[in-house]
C-alpha cells in the first residue's frame, strides 16, 4: 500500500485522503494543480517526503494535463505549475525538492523531445522518486534499527510513518525496521495538536502493524520521561539546516524534555530533507489558521475571535540532537558532513 | 458572579456549569450527593479551590436533604456522604478539606444541637469557606502582583482562574489583581489538553476581562519560551506535598522548559492546597478515562481500540518551582515552612 501514486487510467494523482483516518481509508485522485494544491494544504496528503513526491507528481500532472503540443509552451505550463505547487506549503523543502527534481528531468531532454516525451519524462522522474523514497526509506530503517535494543520504548511526535512518506517510514520505519528484525519495540504516540497527526495516523499505522502502541496527550511527555518509561525519543524532519531540525510542532519541547531527562533524542529524515545552505532564521515557518485551534468540527473549543498563535513547525537547536538517522549513516552533530550532497 | 454558592429556595448548590462554556454561560442546581459527585467528576466544577467549597456544600446539602430528625441520625447521613464526595476525586485535597472543615463545624456542635441546628452549622461552614476563599484569593493576588512588572507576558496552563475557585483566580487572580494596579499584562494560555480548560475556561474569562490573551497548544510552550515571548509562568497548584507541586497533567513540563530558559516558574494557591505531611509518592493521581484522548463529541481521533495513558495531574518536583504564592506571601522552596498550619 502506497501514500501516493499515479493513476495511469485517469491521469491524475491518487493519494490516500488522511484526513478521514482514522475513521475510514479512502482514496482520492487529483486531476489538478488547483486540486492537489489544496490536497497538500488541507493536509490530505502531508509528512516532508510524501511532498516530495507530490511535487514530483505535481509537474507530472501539469504536463499531462496541459493541452499544448509545442514542447515550448508546454514547458511554460509545466514552470507555471511547478511555482504554484511550491507555495503550497513554504517550510517542508522536499515538497520543492520533489518539484525540481522532475522540472531538471524535462530540462534536461527539453531540447530534442517532443511534448508526450517530456511528458513521459515528467513522469517518470516522479515514479523514480516515490521508487527512491521506498527504497531510501527502507536503508534508513536498517541504519536506525541498530540503534534499537530489544524491549524499548520510544516516544514518537506527529507521523513519521508510511503516511507520511510513499512507504514504510522514517522515524516510525525505524521502528518497523527494528520489529522486523526481531525487537520487541513498543511507542508512545504524541497525539500533535492541533491536527492529531499522532492520534489519527501513527496510532493507526502502528496499530495495523500490531505494534504495540500507547497514545498521550502532548503534554505528558515530560511525566512520562521523568517516569523512567522512555528509552529513545525518534521524531521525523521537515527540513534539516546548518542549525537545526525543523519538524511539527511540540518537536523542540520534546528535546528539550530529552536533554532534561537524559534519553537519545535521535531524528530520521532523507538526506533530501537537508538543506545545509540554509539557517534557522532564513526558513520561513509557515502558521496556519486560528480555527485548527479554536474549533473541531461543530465544537467551539474557545471564543470564536480569541487570539491564537499556530505555528506548523519549530525548530530544534541541532545542538540538542543526539543523532540524525539518515539512508547514508548516522550523523551525529555538530558532525554533519554531507560532502557528496 | 461566584462558581458555586448555595441556593436556599431550592436547598441545592448551583454552580455554572463549566462544561457548557465557552458555547454559552448556563447555570445548574443540584440537589442530591450523586448528583453532586457527577459534577465533580464531569468537571462541572472544577479547580481546587471551588472543590474545597463543593466539598464543603456537599456536606451542607447532604445535611439539608437528610430526613432525619434526631441528631445522631443526621450526623450519620452527613459522614456517609462525606466519605462519597470526599473520594469523588482523588488527587485535588481541597475536596477533602472542604468536607472536613464542614464536618469539623457540625462535630463541634453536636452535644448540644438539635437537626436544624447541625444542618444551620454545616451550611453556615460552607458558605464562610466560600466567602474566604474569595478574600483568600484577593489576598493571594496581592501578593502575587508584586512579582510582575508593567509589560509582562505570562503563560499559563489549564485553568486557576475564577471558574476554578469560588471566584477571582489564583494564577489568573495574580494577573487581575496587576491589572487592577494599572499594570499592563499580556497571558499565552495554553489550550490544556486533553479536556481543554485553557481555551475553554481561561480564554474565556480573560476575554471577558479585557486581559490580552493568545491561545497556543501546550505544546507551542517550549518554541515560544525560546522565542523570547515569555517573562512569568503562573500556574495553580492541585496539592502541594513538601517535595512536588501536583497540577494538571503538562505542568511538569512547562516547568522543565521554564529551567531550560531561565524562566520563573512560579505557583499560585492557598495555604489549605498545602499538604505537607505527605511526599509525592503517597499521591494518587487520578487516571481518567481513554476516550477523553480518543474522542471529541462525535469526532473519533484515534483507533477505537488503541491504548492510551491518561493522567489528570502530574508532579513538579519542588526544586523547579521559584516561588509558592500563597496569601500568606511568598515561599521560595526549599524555604516551606508553613509552620502556623
Amino acid at each position: 500500500m502506497r501514500t501516493i501514486w499515479w493513476d495511469a487510467e485517469s491521469r491524475a494523482v491518487g493519494m490516500i485522503d488522511q484526513t478521514h483516518l482514522p475513521e475510514r481509508l479512502e482514496d482520492i485522485l487529483v486531476g489538478s494543480i488547483d486540486g492537489l494544491c489544496e490536497a497538500i494544504q488541507s493536509l490530505r496528503v502531508r509528512g516532508a517526503p510524501a511532498l516530495g513526491a507530490a511535487g514530483a507528481y505535481g509537474v507530472a500532472l501539469a504536463a499531462a494535463r496541459s493541452g499544448a503540443t509545442d514542447p515550448a509552451a508546454l514547458l511554460d505550463d509545466v514552470r507555471e505549475a511547478a511555482g504554484v505547487i511550491r507555495a503550497a506549503r513554504p517550510t517542508a523543502v522536499n515538497l520543492s525538492w520533489g518539484v525540481d527534481r522532475a522540472v531538471k528531468a524535462i530540462d534536461e531532454i527539453k531540447e530534442s523531445a517532443d511534448a508526450d516525451e517530456i511528458r513521459a519524462a515528467a513522469l517518470a522522474e516522479a515514479e523514480l522518486i516515490a521508487g527512491e523514497d521506498v527504497s531510501i526509506n527502507k536503508a534508513l530503517g536498517e541504519v536506525g534499527a541498530s540503534l534499537l535494543e530489544d524491549g524499548d520504548v520510544v516516544l514518537t511526535h506527529c507521523n513519521a510513518g508510511r503516511l507520511a512518506c510513499v512507504d514504510w517510514g522514517t522515524a516510525l520505519g525505524v521502528i518497523r525496521s527494528a520489529v522486523a528484525q526481531g525487537k520487541k519495540i513498543s511507542v508512545y504516540a504524541c497525539e500533535t495538536r492541533p491536527l492529531f497527526q499522532g492520534s489519527r495516523l501513527t496510532a493507526w499505522e502502528l496499530s495495523e502493524d500490531n505494534i504495540p502502541v500507547t497514545l498521550i496527550c502532548d503534554s505528558m511527555a515530560g511525566m512520562i520521561m521523568r517516569q523512567g518509561k522512555i528509552d529513545k525519543v525518534i521524531v521525523g524532519a521537515d527540513r534539516i539546516t546548518k542549525d537545526a531540525v525543523f519538524n511539527k510542532i511540540g518537536t523542540y519541547t520534546h528535546a528539550v524534555l530529552a536533554k532534561a531527562h537524559g534519553i537519545p533524542f535521535y531524528v530520521a529524515a532523507p538526506i533530501s530533507t537537508f538543506d545545509l545552505a540554509h539557517s534557522e532564521e532564513e526558513v520561513e515557518i509557515e502558521e496556519r489558521g486560528a480555527d485548527e485551534i479554536r474549533r473541531l468540527g461543530d465544537r467551539q473549543l474557545a471564543p470564536p475571535e480569541v487570539r491564537v498563535y499556530n505555528p506548523a513547525f519549530d525548530a530544534t537547536p541541532i545542538d540538542l540532537v543526539t543523532g540524525i538517522i539518515t539512508e547514508r549513516g548516522i550523523y551525529r552533530p555538530p558532525e554533519i558532513p554531507f560532502k557528496n550532497r
